[in-house]
């Protein structure tokens, strides 16, 4: 089932809900238990962004290959559950999506050997939807830059001297880089023009800034009932966020006795450090930094050529970036 | 320093020592300790198998570039290294080529994504080796088979009903997969003939295959100071090979009982089974099969066009395929 957030886009509720049987298929091994737990992933319920996008944005493009496009889809998504299921090893998250995670039900072994192999699915549905060479290198680099951005953000942990730029720096490799990717390769493959394709990667960056942004307000915002993944673990880890780096410039004094205790953080210290994220103004500013972005990226998408997926794209912009704070 | 079984080959030698300063410039990360870490396991005295045997059997292709060979040399290792850091993440090792591993010293958050990462510098690199959709298609085939191996593999685990297929099945994807893919890679982006990569892909394959088997076949023959790896800890983790799986074929009454304790093996089984492995034929059946392996693959290079590369090839696999039981 796709999700809800697609049925106000019927054509793009189409072509997703056909995208899924393909996805699993894409998927092929011999080791059972994996595999279900492999489709059991690919089927419940992610938001299918980056292929919904992928779809929305080829509408811009001047010969479309319906085949191409799938496999382009399906790529992206792929690299996307790949990361998911390294990430959650490594988070030793329980659950994904609902569904108990396969390094809980059978191991990190096989959890990081289902990742591995599915960044081989991924290629494969690169292959499927370009035989430019230069296309290739596009993917490959983008994936390079996604793990390296994912290794070299382990540097900034515990470093109260992180900067807007580093953290930036940061989601960009972690998010923003795919978004792009989805952009960029779908007008290549539909033979859209330079500017669109330019264009592209221009809005794929900007929404995934502004969407990891709002991820991360939403620690310090929201109700637990709206995020699930608690604040806590990532203070604890060291990772600290727009919302957090802004706080410190600007209440330094108040958030460095509690930084201090590293690993070491209570409860009560999480909770004060959410109360001075907010009192120093600090969750305000990653506001507007959220919201400048968005209207950035509604300009650029103000940009493209008059059509029904203009309309979509930035419907679908808004409904995603205006989050109830 | 390159590996001193290399002397013997002295052209082989040189390109290997180039290589390696290329596959230190290969990876490029800004979170130094880890780059610091990936470039020291790429230097620490790894046998460079793969794109050794990159480079002897390029020079059958008719129109070399060294660039190429080069870039598709560094290829083959980097997917190797890449392979080996996510292993020593599953076995948990402390050490590998003698220096500690990723995970010990950063943890498994690290070497989980320094593995992904060098996939991604295994692709760069592939894509510098060859511009051609069929070439990459094969890499990503290959990958895929390695790593469904992996998985599929683990179906076998304390399976007392595993054949001799089903362990050829699973070193296939573990090991030789990857011999095969050098051979047949180098040849073709030579522009060797058809029989030629042809026939480099048999080689590779039954290499691979003798390889392993003469590596499983160490773990019962081998005094602990010829082999690193105990067997203890394979028997436990329920990895039957070919060694045992012939004993339990011979002698299954005495064996059954103890790999019925399964992960409960105390040191004085695993004695036991050492000796039922030998006692019973599995052993000499292990080394017979490995040895006809040898045989065939020396009498496939036989068919190779008269040339130094073919007697560097015979004797390189002499050296490897002969080891002292």
């Amino acid at each position: 089932m796709v999700h809800a957030l697609w049925r106000q886009f019927p054509r793009i509720n189409l072509k997703l809900t056909a995208l899924e049987p393909y996805l699993l298929k894409a998927v092929n091994l011999s080791n059972q238990p994996i595999h279900h737990k492999i489709t059991q992933l690919l089927k419940s319920g992610g938001k299918f962004l980056r292929p919904g996008f992928f779809y929305i944005y080829s509408e811009f493009g001047e010969k479309i290959d319906p085949a191409k496009v799938k496999a382009g889809a399906a790529a992206v998504e792929l690299l996307h559950v790949a990361t998911l299921i390294h990430d959650d090893v490594i988070d030793e998250s329980p659950l994904r999506r609902g569904v108990e995670t396969i390094q809980v039900k059978y191991g990190q072994k096989h959890a990081i050997y289902a990742g591995d192999y599915l960044f081989t699915c991924y290629f494969t549905q690169v292959l499927k939807s370009t035989q430019e060479p230069a296309d290739m290198k596009r993917h490959v680099d983008a994936m390079q830059i996604i793990l390296a951005g994912e290794l070299d953000q382990m540097q900034y942990n515990f470093n109260q001297k992180m900067t807007e730029a580093d953290y930036f720096q940061e989601i960009t490799g972690k998010t923003a880089e795919l978004f792009k990717l989805c952009f960029q390769q779908s007008a290549i493959i539909t033979h859209a023009s330079d500017e669109i394709v330019e264009l592209g990667g221009e809005i794929g960056l900007t929404i995934g800034q502004a969407y990891q942004i709002l991820d991360d307000i939403l620690d310090y915002s929201g109700s637990s009932k709206q995020t699930k993944k608690p604040v806590l673990e990532d203070l604890k880890s060291g990772v600290y966020t727009l919302p957090l780096i802004f706080a410190n410039q600007l209440d330094h004094q108040d958030l460095k006795p509690l930084l201090d205790k590293r690993e070491q953080l209570s409860d009560e210290d999480i909770a004060k450090i959410q109360k001075i994220v907010i009192s120093s103004g600090g969750l305000e500013k990653a506001i507007q930094t959220a919201d400048s972005l968005t209207d950035k990226a509604l300009g650029l998408i103000n940009q493209l050529p008059e059509q029904k997926a203009k309309h979509d794209l930035e419907k679908l912009t808004k409904m995603l970036l205006t989050r109830k704070q």
